[in-house]
């Protein structure tokens, strides 16, 4: 995918996650949204590896969402494209990620 | 700046212009989120032209947020990386970015 491409991924990402977090974890949401929003964005080599994540994710109690894309321009329909997670604290999204290379 | 930088710009102003739109104008807001939560990533050439269309947003109406970056990696302190602007209704937008190639 293209820079611009990726940009909207993430985009897409961040919002779908941070709604998820808002509805379930509204405290974690609110200090996130008011000191910095910090976002980290991180990098996979496979789809597979981006459905681990999430499961990891689930399994710790973290919002998440995997965004798919509808494949009209540069990847297949329906491939998975990106995860977001969180916000919630580092150290519990660390657990998740803490090891992935920045993009 | 690099890709995984760009996306989190990109993240950071939809985000926060995302925010702005639900409390300004939430009709438009729901109506996004919930039907695809169109993203369209446009480029410019200066930062001087993001502060021009964020003029043009206020003046529209259109909620719109620029991102500063605090500069401790690939750019000055302060300096305007990227501005959301919306959602909102495509052919309103457009008035602003139609024109502007994608990134």
């Amino acid at each position: 995918m293209g820079k611009g491409k990726i940009a909207v991924q993430v985009g897409h990402a961040t919002i779908t996650a941070s709604e998820e977090t808002r509805r379930h974890h509204p405290e974690w949401w609110k200090g996130w949204f008011n000191e910095g929003q910090c976002k980290v964005v991180v990098k996979v080599n496979s789809e597979s590896e981006l459905h681990e994540l999430k499961r990891q994710a689930d399994e710790l109690g973290l919002a998440s969402a995997i965004i798919h894309d509808s494949g009209l321009t540069q990847v297949e329909p329906g491939t998975a494209t990106c995860l977001g997670i969180g916000p919630a604290p580092a150290e519990v999204v660390d657990k998740i990620t803490g090891t992935l290379p920045l993009l």
